[in-house]
């Protein structure tokens, strides 16, 4: 078997941790299995050499920053290979020039186009446990690029993808994929199994398990994902196209307090204003999420969305600049909220699950300020301080527990 | 113009100084003239590295070792980019791939062989300052490889050669090549040439200046050399094929005290025996200095040498186990002892220069153990304790001083 496994920078972050890895890896080649694994920075590498950089330029150019940057997941390869060679594995580190990881031109969020084979397969032919650089790549420039928040996910399932690994496994500090964050919801339940949509739903609704773009690499590519923990042998959730398993009406409960409210109010009722609006939001790479417009009264309307909070003070300098051409009186906004989700792929048939929702959170006395749905997900807005409540009402109604 | 620079470790240690060399590379690039940095990791960058890989693994495989310190000019030449970013100057940082520093394929201490000229080009095309990271290359497999010790001096030396840049610039933090180490002989004087012969033997010496290998480079391609101070604006000292000036007798006094002395006692006096000694010698990499034979005192002789201290307890080792096939009575060694030297253009042709350091040394009643001597340089090995005292004696016995 060839099995691609990524360790995120907590679980190499000091010496000993880089031992345990290193022991991990060595469990499946000692079974005669082919091993390639994709590293992160150890531990908090990538924020120092954010600060660092900062301290010389407070707005670095993004191809000097990759530059920078890649040089902590070149560190973590070469420093485990050196700890698989010390405990007698033969082992070699590549970096994306090595490897040959092609991706776009775009600096510090590049994507994948192409991973070649020759080195890797030369290198799995003598022998050896391959290393490879999570998060970067190069750009037709032979330029480094990174490929933004959650790269080394995408290396590792691309990496799969390519070599057409029979398995491919995520070890992260938890042992899998959770019904709710335990640490809110105590009796949450680990899942053996979940579909790349729900996880898709869950990864973007602040579960930080897996992130999106890797699930969705995943998913295109049909790569089985098995999230497990770099800490204990637990056998880990598998993310994949369809769940043999009866399907569960709801498989997670996730909250996001990432978020802001911002309402402009009385805008003119005439066809086109609210385009103009997101259109305005959109040039500046605002992301809105859950929309809610008013039903005209009289010559007026309000219209509500949420975004991200870090994009709040942006979002609302725009509609300020432009209030008068998109005809609103004025604007309203709310920091205090946090977006509280249900997600399950049995969802789509089955029209009784919302009612439930909002009963528990009836029940729990907690006010819902907005609603979003799609085929397999449930959101509401709610006040950031109910969140853990509603989370705990939500997970105890739909029987989640274990 | 197109002029290359250099900065070491120490010139980029911290923000303040980055910001320095920033301002120093800018003076050329302001005047219109194209420039080319050479640049070594930040302070002790690479020793932290050492350590931090050690604790991993005692005796780490060379190449991991060359992946991993290499991040550390990476880092450097990034950070500089975006200082010359933040003061208003295009600049762009490139690694040994994307310059195209190829190399043998001898980890650790590789040569340099050949360096692409295309990307390097295109950038001061841009009008882009370029920082190049030092001290590493890639070989034939695409792997990285660092130069050794005084590496980034050769990577600029080099590109100097390669660009037929018409400046090689090396910035230290001592002001240029001084008549002897000012720190013992207080005055000392810089010299405002030397040629690569006397710098060779200074070099050599223990002056710590410009390591061997970028001066022999610069000599072979014919490299005029500046090395002057990045913290003052003090004109330097130039390395060059002929000085101009009248040559003087002696340019410098140096002193080395990793140095130790082995006599192998009462060897049979048949040829070959001394052969024998040096060649298991040098199967095992001990470099051997000054050679002192004596007389054959009747059917035994003497050979006495002096070899570097880190390599004493192995030499020593490898003696005991041979005595018998060298035909040796017994060993015996002496570690405190440095050795002095003089080194002048001037001397080959000039034969009191041996009898006026000799007369130096006996006036100041410090006894000569070993002589050795060249065509530019005169070296005696004396006792450890009377290296700052003969320094001073030699330099004004010469007329050194300023």
């Amino acid at each position: 078997m060839l099995i691609v496994k990524k360790f995120g920078g907590s679980s190499v972050a000091n010496k000993e941790r880089v031992f345990n890895v290193a022991r991990r890896i060595v469990e499946d080649y000692k079974e005669g299995h082919q091993v390639v694994v994709v590293l992160s920075a150890q531990g908090d590498t990538t924020d120092l050499l954010l600060e660092k950089a900062r301290e010389i330029n407070k707005n670095p150019s993004r191809r000097e920053m990759d530059m920078f940057l890649s040089t902590g997941e070149q560190q973590s390869v070469a420093l485990m290979a050196m700890a698989l060679q010390s405990i007698g594995y033969p082992a070699i580190s590549l970096n994306a020039y090595q490897v040959g990881m092609h991706t776009s031109s775009v600096y510090s969020n590049a994507r994948l186009k192409r991973i070649d084979q020759e080195r890797i397969m030369s290198e799995l032919e003598r022998n050896n446990i391959i290393l490879v650089t999570g998060f970067q790549g190069i750009n037709r420039y032979e330029d480094i690029t990174t490929l933004g928040r959650g790269g080394s996910d995408t290396t590792a399932v691309a990496l799969a993808a390519a070599l057409k690994a029979d398995r491919c496994e995520i070890y992260t500090d938890v042992e899998g994929v959770y019904t709710a964050d335990p640490r809110v919801v105590p009796n949450a339940r680990k899942l053996d199994e979940i579909t790349y949509d729900e996880m898709l739903e869950l990864a973007s609704l602040g579960a930080k398990v897996l992130h999106n773009r890797s699930v969705e690499l995943a998913k295109k590519y049909g790569v089985e994902l098995v999230v497990r923990s770099s800490l204990s042998q637990a056998e880990g959730t598998i993310v994949k196209e369809e769940c043999k398993m009866e399907k569960m009406l709801v498989s997670g409960v996730a909250a996001d307090k990432n978020v802001a409210r911002i309402a402009v109010i009385g805008i003119k009722d005439e066809p086109g204003k609210a385009f103009e609006l997101f259109s305005l939001l959109a040039k500046k790479n605002i992301n809105v999420d859950i929309i809610l417009q008013s039903i005209g009264r009289g010559r007026s309307k309000d219209i509500s969305f949420t975004t991200s909070r870090d994009n709040l003070e942006e979002a609302l300098s725009i509609i300020h600049e432009n209030l008068e051409r998109i005809s609103g009186e004025r604007v309203e906004y709310d920091e205090q909220v946090a977006k509280v989700s249900v997600v399950g792929a049995g969802m789509a048939s089955n029209s009784g699950v919302a009612s439930l929702m909002f009963e528990a959170l009836f029940d729990a006395n907690i006010n819902i300020k907005m609603i979003s749905t799609s085929e397999i997900k449930i959101s509401v807005l709610i006040n950031e301080k109910d969140t853990e409540e509603a989370m705990n009402a939500i997970h105890e109604s739909f029987k989640l527990f274990k």
